[in-house]
Formats: C-alpha cells, structure tokens, sequence
C-alpha cells in the first residue's frame, strides 16, 4: 500500500586539500593500505555481550536457535523448563544488569593488555539488535535504556584506550535476525533499503562519530553490498569521518564481497587457511569452543588449551594472518577467571617471545618442509646490520635435535632460543635446511611452556 | 554530518468512479461529512492501558513526572522508596503481564456493550512510545515482544466487534517524549521529519491496514500539521484506506490545527464547553477524576459519583458533544469492579432513557432558561406524524412542579416521564415556558435513579 | 527415633486478690461473660491478607487447591500457563510488596471507621503459614523478613486504634497445611505436640503480648482442644493476660468444641441460622462471594450489592449475632474501590438506622410473622419513660401498608421511620399485629436507599 | 511470660551386643578410633552452596556483614547501589534457581573424582539457616520450598557415592545468627535450650538418618558443649546411628571442646600448623583466598596457583593433617573452569604421586632440617619386603644436588622419582642425611610439573 525511501545525504565539510579521495566502489576502497598499526599489532581480543549473555545457555544464537528458522532441541528445552510458557527473548534484557561493585571495565582492560593483544573489538550490536550504547535508532532496546542501564561501548572505549599498547574498535551487526523493518526488506528482495537507511547506517555513522573506533568489525550481511550501501558508508569513513587515518575494516559488507573486497578478510570464523595469503586476513577465534557469548554450561574441556591457542597464533600470523580472540564476560560483567588465565598466560609468553610476533612478517616458507609443527614469520632486524631473522616457532620440545628443512643458514648465521642465553650448535642438514642440536637444557633454564621459538639470524632465503 | 530523508509513496489502487476525492489540504478534508454512525451514537469508552500500568502511580504521565521536564515530587520519591537506584522505565515493560486466565477481553467488551457506549477507543500507542500491537516500527518495545507477549490490539478489536452495537476506534500518539528520533527532528525545529516517515506515519498506515478502525484519535502533536504530513495521511485514510466510508477523527494533527481542523474537535481534555457549539465535538473524559492510566493509589472519592457521569453526559451532548467514557485497565488486565459498576449503572440507566440520548440532536436551547440543571436534546418523531419531541434532562428531582422556561407547549404537547407509564399535567407559564405538576409518585414506581428524563412532544419552537 | 516433647511453663505474675480466676476446662471458660462492647458493636471487619494475595486467584486457599489434597484444575491450569515449571508457593513471598506511597493503613482504618463498624478482625497468619507480623517462630516466612519488610499487624494496629469506635483483634491459624512439624504431629494422630509448643502457642502469647488484640479469632484446628492446649492458653488469656478484661475469643479452639464451647459462636463460615440462638454467635462473610482474600479475577457480579449485605446485618443481629465484614485488600496493600464503596454506604446507611443496630438485642420475634423480609430487633429507650422500642427491618419498601404480624400496639404506641420527622398512621391487625399506612413520600424525603427501618415504641410485646 | 523446655528422648533400638558403647562424655567420645578411611584419604573437597551464592559478593558472610554486628561499607554499598531500599536477606532466596540443563550434580562428582580426592563435605546449612535439604524444621526456608526446588543435598549425595572413591559428607552450622530463637537462648546466657531441642539437633538427627553421611562437619557453636548438647549427640552417632561404623567428625562442637575434643581437629579455619600433631586435624582451606562462598568479584589473581596447592597438601599431610579444599558452586549451579581446572591439575598430579599421599603417614621428620622446601611422608612399603619407604615433596626443582639432611641411607637405601623409571646417585652427607645428584633431565622426561616426590626406599630413620 505504501513504501518508504530513504537517502542519505551526506553533510560532508570541505576535504582537506591534497588528501587521497576514495571513491564508493571497491577498486578504489580497496586500494587504501591498511593502517600499518594493525598488521604490526598481531593479536585482538573479541568481546561479545549483550542480552544472550543473561540466558547464557548454548551460544549467542540463543534467540535464534529458540526461535528462528533452524531450532535446537537443547535450547527449547532449556527454556520450557526453566521459563513461563509466554517468555520472549527481549524479557531477558531487564536482567541484563551488571551490578555497581562487580562490573569493572578498567579491569577487563587491565587483563587485555597484559594479554600482550593491542587491540579490542567489542560486540556493540549483535544480530539480536540489542545496541550496547545509548544508540538514537534502538529506542528502549539499549543497554542505557534497559538492563545495564550504563553505556557499555563507552564503559569499555575509555577504559582500553587508557592502556598506549591497545586500540579500540567495534564489531556491529547490519542485519537484525527478527527486526521487522529488516524482514520487509528481505521479503521485497532487498529492492527496499528502509533498514539500511534507518537502522543500519545510522547506527555506523553514530558510533564512529561517537566513539571514533580504529576497528569497524561489520557482519551479519545476507544482502548485497549495494543493499547495504556499504561502499559509500566506506568511502565516508576513509575520506571524511575523524578515524579515517587510523581504521581498519573488514570485508563483511554484503554477502557478494566477503573474502573479496574490504579492509582485511574475515572469510568465515575461525579463518585459518595454513597457507600464505595475499591479503591480509584475521582468524576470529574463541576461548570457548562452543560459544561466542559466556554460557553457562561451560566446562574447563570446552575451553582452548593455552597450548593450542599459541599454536594457533603461530599458524595464523605465519601465513599474513592477525589473530582475534574471542571473550564472551559474563552478564554480571566478570571476565571468567578461566578466560583472564588464558589471556595472562599469553601475555606471559609474549613477554619471552613477543619479538617473533609484533611487527612480524610471513617468511618465505610457512611451515617446514621437513618437521611437522614449525611454523615461520621473519622480521627485519632493526638494531643490527644483518638483513634479517626467521623465528622457527616449535610446537613439540625437541628431544635431540631441531631438523628444519626450510631455511639456509649462511656464513654468520646464529641460532637461538627466545627468552634463553646461549647459542645453539648447528649443521647443515644435506637435501637442505640445518640441524640443530638440543642440549640436555636444566628444567629451570627452560625460558618458557607450551611453545618455543628458535631464532635463526641472516638465513639465506 | 548526515540528514534523512524519507518520502512516503502512497500505491494508490485505482479510486472507484465518482466517488469523491478529498484534497491534501483542510478545506477539502473539512468538507468530508462524518459518517452518521458517530454523531448517533453519542457514547465512547476510552481506554488507556501501557507500561504506565505497571507502576500504575500517579497517572500515565509517571515516566515525563519521574524523569521529563517536569519532574513530580512523588513521582520521583515513589521510585527512591520502591526500586533499585538505577531502574529505568523500560525496565518496567517485563512486568506488563497480564495473566492467563485474569485477563480476558471479551469480558472488558461485554461490560462496554452493557455500558450502552457505541464505540472503544483504546490507546495503541501513547507518549512512552510502547505500541500495544506487534508493530513492525517499534521493534522490541511493543505489547508482543515484551510483557503481555499478545497483540492487545487485536485481542480487544475481536471482542468488540463481537457486540453489532460497538465499534472499534484506536487513539494514537504522534509524538514520544523520549525518543531521540523525534527529539532529533525537534531540535532541528521541526524542519526534518525523519521521526515522521519512519515512526507516525508506518504506525499509522499499520493500525489502519491491521484493525480497521472506525475512529482515528491522534493526540501528542507538538509540530505542526506540516510537519506531521496530517493531511496526506487524512486524504489517504478518506479516499483510500479500507476504511474511508465509516472513520471518523478528531483534530490533534498538529499544534496549529487543533480545534480548527480534522473531524470532531477535542480540543482540550474533558472539553465540555456549555454552550451549543457549530461542529461536532468530543468530550473526553475519566471515571478517575486524576488519572486515565490505571493508579493503584485512586481511592473512591476519586471516582466519578455515576449521577456526575449521566450529567456530564446530558450537558454535552445537549451542546452538540459526543462522550468518550476513560476507563483504566489494571497491568493485570482487569477493569476494576468500581469501573464495571459505574459503565453497567450508566447502562441500566440508558434502557430507561436511551431515547433521549442516541440519534438526538441539539435543540434549540442548551440548557433551561429558568431552572437551573435542566438541559435539552431534541429528536424527530419516527413513529408518529408529529414534527419532534424534546427531552429535559432534570438533575434533581422537583419538589412539587417543574418550571421550564424554553420550551413553548403546542396544542398537541404531552409531556410524559421517560420509563414511567403516566401522563403529567402542565400550564403555560407566564413569561414563557411551561409549569409542570409533579405528583408524589410512589417510591418504587420511580424509573430511575440519579437523573430523570421529562419528553415533551410538539413543542412549538 | 527420636521425639521432642516440649512443656509450656506460664511465668505468670501474681493474680490481683479477689480477681475471678478461670479453670482450664470449658464449663469455667464457658462461664466467663463477654465483655459488653462485642454485643454493642455488632458489626466487625475482617481482613485477609497474606501471600496468597500475590496469585491473587481463585481464593486465599490458593496453595491447597494447587498443591494440597484437593486439587483444583483452574488453580493448576494458571500457575502452568504462568509460571515456570518449579515454582512454588514460596517464591511468591518476595513479590507480596505493597510500596510505600500505596499501601497506607491510616486510610484502611479510615475506611472500616467511615463504615460504622466498631471492631477490626485482621488474619495474621492464615493456613499458609505466613506470619504478618515478625515472628520468633517463623524465621524467614514473615512480613519483616521477607516481602513487605514490615509488621503488618502493628501498622494495622496502630491505625485502627486511632479511632475511638474501633477495636482492633487478630485472626490465627493454628494449624498449617503444609508445615512439616504439623503434619508429624498428625501422622502421629495427634498425640505429639511439637507444633502446639513450639508454634501455634508461642505465636499466640506473642500476639497478644505484642498487640494487645480485643479479639482472638481462632481457626484451623483440625485436633482435638486438649491437642492444641487450648483450654490452657485460654485460662492464661482471661485470668492474666493483658487483655484479660477486653478480649472476647471464639469457638475455634478444636475440632470437638467448634459451636459449643469459648466466646462467641461461628460454626461454619457465613453462619446465619435465621432463628434465635441463645449464645452470642458471629457470621463471618465477605463482600466477595467467592474469596476472603483479593482475587484479580473478581468481578462486579462477584460483589454482594450494598441491599444483600444490609438485608445480612439485619437477619444476623436479629437472631443474636454479630457480623464481620469481610474485605480482602490487594498485594499493593490497597482497598479495592468498590469494597471501600459498598463500606462507605454501609456507613452512610447506619447514620441514618444505627439506632437500631449498635446495643439492640434480639426481640421476642426474629422475623415478622405475616410479611416476609421484615426482621426485629429492639432496644431499651434510653431517653424516655417508655419500656422499650421495636425496630423493624423492612426489605422492600412498602406499597401502600405495611402489615406487620408480630408487635402488638399498647396504647402509647406511635410508628416512625428511623431518619424521617413524620409519624405513621396504624391500625390494629384482625388476627393480630398491626397495619401501617404508608403515605405516598415525596421522593426526595426517603431518608436512605436500600432498607428501611421502622420504630415501633412501646409495644405490649 | 513463658518459657519452652524441650527434652529429647532418643527412642534407642536395642544395641548389638558386645559392640563398643560410648558415654555421652569426653573421655569416652575421644577414645572411639577415627575410621581408617579418613587418614588414608587425605583429601576432601568442601562446598559451600546456599543463599549468600545469590548477591555472590564479598563473601559467604555476605547477610552478617550487611546487617549484623559486624557491617562492612563495601557490603553495605553493594546493597545501597543494586538494590531497592527495603530489600532483605530472605528476598534473595528466590533468585537461588539453578537451571535445569546447567545444574548438573553428575558433572561436580565428576570433578571431584578426577581432583583425586577421597570425600566431598556440602554445607548443609551455614550460619544463614537457609537448609539446603527440605527439612522438617526449616519451612519455607530450605532448598526444596524456595528457590532452587531441588534436595541439593541428596542431589550431591548420591551424585558423588556413584564413584567408588568417594565418600559423602555434610557441613552443619550449629547456630544461625539471625534466628530468634537461637538469638533468644544466646539472651539466655544459654540456659534455654529451645533452638538446640527444636532446631539444630532435629536437624542433625534428620540429616543423618536421611543422607547417612560418612563426615559430620560441624560449626558455629559459640555456646558450649552442654548447651549444644553435643556429647548426647555424639553418643547417639557413635553407638546407634547408621552411620556409627564409618562417620568421622570434627571438633566443633562447643566453643569449649574447640580444638580438644571430638573426632579430628579443625581448630581454627586454614589450620596448618607445621609441627606434628598428636591427634588428626583437618586443614579446611580454599581456592579462594577470600571467600568459602562464590563470589562474583573474585579475580584470577584471588585463586591459589595449583603450585601453591600442592604445596599446602605437602605440609599438611606431612604433619599428621587431612586437606579440606574448598570450592565454592555459582548459584546457577556451576563449577567455575578455574577451580575445574585447578582439581584436575591436582588430580593429574596425583596420578603421578598419589603413592606418597594416601595411605601416608607423618615420618620422624616432618621438613628436612637443611634445605628449605622438603616435606616428608613415609609409608610402608607393602609390595616388597623393605621396612617402609620415606618420601620427600621437593617444592623447587633442584639444579644439580639435592641435599637431604634428615634421611640417613641405608645399605639398601635407593633414590627414584615419583613418575621417572631410572634411580638417582647419591652420596652420604657429612653431617648427616644424604646428597642426590640431580642430573640434566631431558625436558620431556620430566614426570609432573609444580612439584616432585623422591622417593627413599629403606632409610635407616
């Protein structure tokens, strides 16, 4: 009977004079260089909360998977026997409320840079459309109007930003599973935009102009770009918006250019391909293997082993790869101690081996070519005349020797242990690579657990 | 740094021949008659039922008391006392939750049809923005999604309609104190109207496609009619809308227009100005002097005595005024048994006297030039040949002789007391008027109480 | 394995020399007059509030017919479709929280004032258990603890007595459905008493010696008199109490002496014989039919109208007994308006008839013998020579006579209307009795709605 | 006014004949053995669970630093910040809901199986009187009417006695600080015993005869042994009760018998002495350095580190004393990862060392006179013909010698690592006692991390 269109007209001041001007598609977009911050940096945290941390049972598709198209037994379940018949998943958000005395952000922030990460991306929207500040397009369901009753994304904003080490960016969701302006849209196609332009963009320009993130992690986007108007709200916050020297995006701006265009590529969850990429991508990863948002059926076996989560530091940034690693807090607004464990272990081995991570770039191999469970980055070596290392990053302690088929080591190669003193004896090992041996190191000495680096100086290759 | 726009395309179905087509603008839209079924039926029931029920203190202004410009003493004392220091009022949504089993709406409809009111009108959306149907422009803040989780619209629209002498009307609130759409679009002085295109208006078009209804009573309009589009929404709901031969609305469709424009006038609340006035007018008005939301503070001195009710009711409809009857539901979804007393007293009180009330007219005279507490409706005589019959409505019971100075007796009057079988005598009065006897009429032959009706047939003016 | 035996010491002080002390058996309790204010006043309220006021539905024995031996299907159908699966009665307790700027029992007590009652009867722990006010023996299940979070009965105490003509007294359960050392104590056929000497009777000595009650209603008492130890505490209560000179008690002290033996009578609820009873009795009754506690789902049908409830006090007091009103308050610690109403024309009834209530005794004749719904009671005239007066109670307002069967005229008979100045013209009645002329009475001279009451001075009977 | 005297009459069956007897007094209390299973265990998990997991702040103290006599200004403010003004203790019992699907008893047992522990002890009831079973004498104050809706106590119980290793046991708190009764007898001066006849003895009785638990924990007696009646209690549990052949208990049972009498010392809370103990103690400690209960606030940094741990079980053992380890549940009935994760720690490492833990007994040493950090156990060896072997929890791995200056080598004497196959070399020490050579051990080799047992077979002391 009636439509609604909308336009977004841009009130842009005059652009500084002589500054690269990008245009709203993506040859242009995609030639802006990441800010260089972002590659060097290595390591995120992810925080997703919202009001699927008060259920806290499954996942973070809690709603949907109560609810939408793919229903879950376990989730029905929970809710029949614990909940009225009539519940509805917004009841949830009245007891959204971290209480004054348990919730601290300075707290989280604390754990996140003794994390060693230098990055936070929050959760401000999730697909359930829950906005976690005080958004102008989400009348009383954000968490200053119900639940928290605070500004959660400034709560978080300010407390990161007082650590030099960390940068602040947010994830938002541009679809909303149930938002009905969102499901007309759908139903026409996506031919109408009155979401995008109401709800979705809005919201974008909002919290960037808002809390100026360096990080604008999008999802949730089962229409095309054009849909979403993704690249003129791109080539806003590249040319004009007050982070457009320092952001970084991803790539999750339509569904027809993910893993294609955008800032880095998220491809799917859990991005870890093993082998080198052209781009510069981000394996979003979680501490909890089951969850985003903190369930309360956890067990310690769901939660990543310290171990395996350094491992996979070392495979994703081996192969041009940023790491962002999932905390889902809990609704009382705690870190899981269990979490703030795992973060510190990190940030305790960051501290012996974070010279291989920080500011690493993928070397010419990835892994070895002879021992399985050594992976490789280089890095140009800033304070001496040599032209550069390759960090062997060894999963398993080696009993004997260290066999690596991958580099060649030259006349005034060197080979040591990160966070250990002495030099390692080598040879060349014939077919290629090197040997090297391992002596029978006193238990104290051992620098670190779970996962060691070898730095081979001036290798051939 | 951005401005929306949005413009509403009305998909006009081809207009049938010859049928009038009513103009964008107030002089066109005044000249549309109001469907007949209005001025006849004379008798409303307003219905105000929110959040605001949830506190149900004060009145349903509690959230612009408590935390608006115009902050109340007891309001804000009332939630010091009772809740947590940082509850806000969406918090109170949750707690909207009328059981099963309590509410029943077919039970508020069947005390309506008792009452002898013709028409519900009930508060879809008032101030707080909550919209009592599962609107799709009011995501997660709506009667479906949190609390009743039903469609209260619909619930009440069915059981209304159920009774053939009822109609279903619907009021609405253009503007919402607190959202920031709107506040947006009042700070820049009315000037963008992006609260308009993506709030009022769908709304608008929503309840008209959905319910149906036979009465509009748009209320909160701060801007002007300009500013709310009100006439192109009018033109569409006279030439268009499903229900274009039979709604009718009153006139709150922008500061500048109320009282001067739209359907009936409102004017201000409770208007009942005491004199005939020249177009159809509606008194809205409550059975609790202080309050149309439901407070659990009213006491019964607050409640309207049903003879000041059937008073009210003589004195505007005499003066060319529809009534519109408030009545508060509790949060529980009850009406409160002092409310079903007074409606089911008004309509025991209109099978004796309905005659004088549905389909009558102003007279020439309001109210008695003589005696005071004497008004007059006059109605043409369907069953006879004579010309009309005026009826006086006597607030108190005459002593010996009621003294009228309006009405000129032909030689063909009789003047009968409506409900009782006997005829009574009366003379000319000098000076005009007539002198009727009133004989001491035993105890229980008294039709009715509170307030009685004398029908005086032929009068000559 | 085990049993606890606990014997009651009563450290009483020394009886006053000369004082009647009472023996611990029914023929010397029986024996004791009732203090002379419980005849006089005539008319009580009686007050049921508790947890069971939160569900609010069905009735105050809410918990036994959801969970009890007689199951109830409504009551089952409404906590499944809304409540979670586990709830339990106790849960509800938190949510019995009348706010502070609602719940005001200065205006309760200025109510049952306005009512022309002169005694106030509050329960103050019903079969659930739930003490009102903050009881030793009932850690954590009281209005202090939990809930409310005040003394219930002091606040109701302190309120009532402000008012001269009021009385304040307490209504107690002894037995409690659900209480697990009751239940022991009646699995073991009642010859354990942990429950009496460590509950019922602990409560009832802190009752009285905290508030001071003029009335102790009994109830609940499924075991025999020598179960409860009821003649004890009674001896206690008449010889040494504090109360010992003002309290009247009830019948209810076991299931062998309920209408035989303690103060006043009340055999069954509602108990209204229709005939002279010998010993002082009382009707308890409600103004809903269907609940002493408040239930939601009340209705305006549900309410004895203000013509029953006098026709009631009439019938009762006529045959030797006193009534107590019952009223149900909600959990938001509110009078429902239409109770407050039905009191407040109560009152205004008795300021015009009350003559002929506070102080009447029975008369010779309960009901007349020729008219039906004409009820007597007489009262000694304080103020003149005559013998005495006889007041009939007449339901229907009389035609043109009024023939009476029963009072036979003296000589100085006359015949008025209790609030009307004129006296009425009678004739002897062949057969007996006498007849009564009444006059056709200008409509505004009846002096009160509902029932009237004629005075006849001076009969010979 | 009155007073309550209660006797208990224990309704004996026939004791077995010959079997021991014990008085209801000390000397014949103390001369009953511990059963063997306790000193061999060693370790027992302790879990407080009950109303104060609810605020889960500060500490299970929570109610008493709120509102007793101690108050804390962080409690105090907890309070003031989050909740309404008149909110109380009892109203947080509501929130105590587990959910179905998240509580899970099976999966705590398990837990508690693979820490390696031999004896789980659940606080019953804790000073709160919040009884985690639905006892008789609790109502509506117990687990089962409010809250949870579950016997969490038989829930646990048969939940750990699936796992052969475990035993059941339960934690009582004597007094209960807010209760009025008890509070009544404490006015007393303890001489009135209702609370001890009426409340805390029938628990007992109920909890014994009900859960047949193999430890009785008591608590909270400031009155002395007399009061409590405790020797009575005893004799009973040690001459009739279900559990008279294999319940241990501990020693607080009277703020006089503290430390003196009963079964095991407890003494005070963390007992670790560092000096052999003629009698067997008991270490209660927690993971938790600052509460027994959950606690929201707490931070990675408020949990022991398991190399703390271990060497708390170290010292405890080796001066004669069981470890009681405590964790506190959520209130939805979880675990926290951590202390999941610092069990299994534990419970791996048991696996390597567990032969010189049970079973164990203190040794004629119970550090080593020389180096630091040596804590001795010794058992006898039943698999071989040597007299015993000695073992040393060596807390800091030794860098080439290992010297020992209590154990003096025999010609027999050997040197092995807990978890390693070859034997070490060692040589006498001048002086005294023995020097081990530590060679360097591949680090793979090494069998456990945090802390190492030698083992000395056959030493001459």
């Amino acid at each position: 009977m009636f439509s609604l269109v909308a336009i977004a007209i841009v009130l842009a001041p005059s652009p500084i004079v002589d500054a690269v001007q990008y245009e709203p598609n993506w040859d242009s977009l995609d030639s802006r260089p990441l800010p260089s911050w972002y590659d060097e940096g290595k390591i995120g945290i992810f925080i997703h909360w919202g009001v699927f941390s008060v259920p806290s049972f499954s996942s973070e598709w809690f709603w949907y998977h109560w609810q939408g198209a793919k229903q879950w037994p376990s989730v029905i379940e929970f809710m029949k026997k614990n909940y009225p018949p009539n519940w509805t998943y917004a009841d949830f958000a009245e007891q959204f409320d971290p209480p004054t005395g348990i919730y601290d952000p300075h707290h989280w922030a604390d754990i996140f840079n003794a994390s060693g990460a230098r990055y936070v991306v929050q959760v401000t929207k999730h697909h359930e459309g829950f906005t976690s500040w005080p958004s102008n397009y989400s009348f009383n369901w954000n968490a200053q109007d119900v639940g928290p009753h605070r500004d959660l994304v400034g709560d978080l904003a300010v407390a990161v930003r007082r650590y030099p080490n960390l940068r602040y960016g947010i994830y938002h969701s541009l679809f909303e599973w149930f938002n009905p302006v969102y499901l007309e849209d759908k139903k026409n196609k996506y031919k109408t935009q009155n979401f995008v332009f109401n709800k979705s963009l809005p919201e974008l320009y909002e919290l960037v102009n808002t809390y100026k993130p360096d990080v604008i992690w999008s999802d949730g986007c089962p229409g095309k770009d054009t849909y979403w108007n993704s690249t003129h709200f791109l080539a806003w916050l590249y040319n004009e918006s007050p982070v457009k020297d320092t952001v970084v995006t991803n790539d999750r701006w339509g569904r027809n250019v993910v893993c294609k265009h955008g800032g880095f590529l998220t491809c799917t969850d859990q991005f870890n391909p093993g082998t080198l990429q052209k781009r510069k991508f981000e394996n979003a990863m979680k501490l909890d293997y089951s969850s985003w948002g903190y369930r309360r059926d956890m067990k310690l076996s769901d939660v990543i082993p310290i171990q395996n989560l350094l491992r996979k530091i070392a495979t994703t940034i081996s192969c041009n790869g940023n790491i962002l690693i999932n905390v889902g807090p809990t609704k009382d607004g705690t870190i899981a101690p269990i979490f703030e464990e795992r973060l510190r272990q990190m940030g305790s081995w960051l501290q012996v081996n974070g010279e291989a991570v920080y500011k690493s770039r993928p070397w010419t191999f990835q892994n070895d070519t002879v021992t399985p469970g050594v992976w490789y980055t280089q890095r140009t070596n800033e304070t001496t005349t040599s032209n550069k290392n390759v960090y062997a990053f060894v999963f398993d302690w080696p009993a004997v020797t260290l066999v690596l088929g991958s580099p060649v080591p030259s006349s005034t190669t060197q080979v040591t242990l990160l966070g250990y003193k002495r030099q390692f004896k080598f040879s060349q090992r014939s077919g290629g690579g090197m040997i090297i041996n391992i002596p029978a190191i006193p238990y104290k000495k051992i620098p670190c657990d779970w996962l060691w680096v070898f730095k081979i100086t001036n290798p051939q290759n």
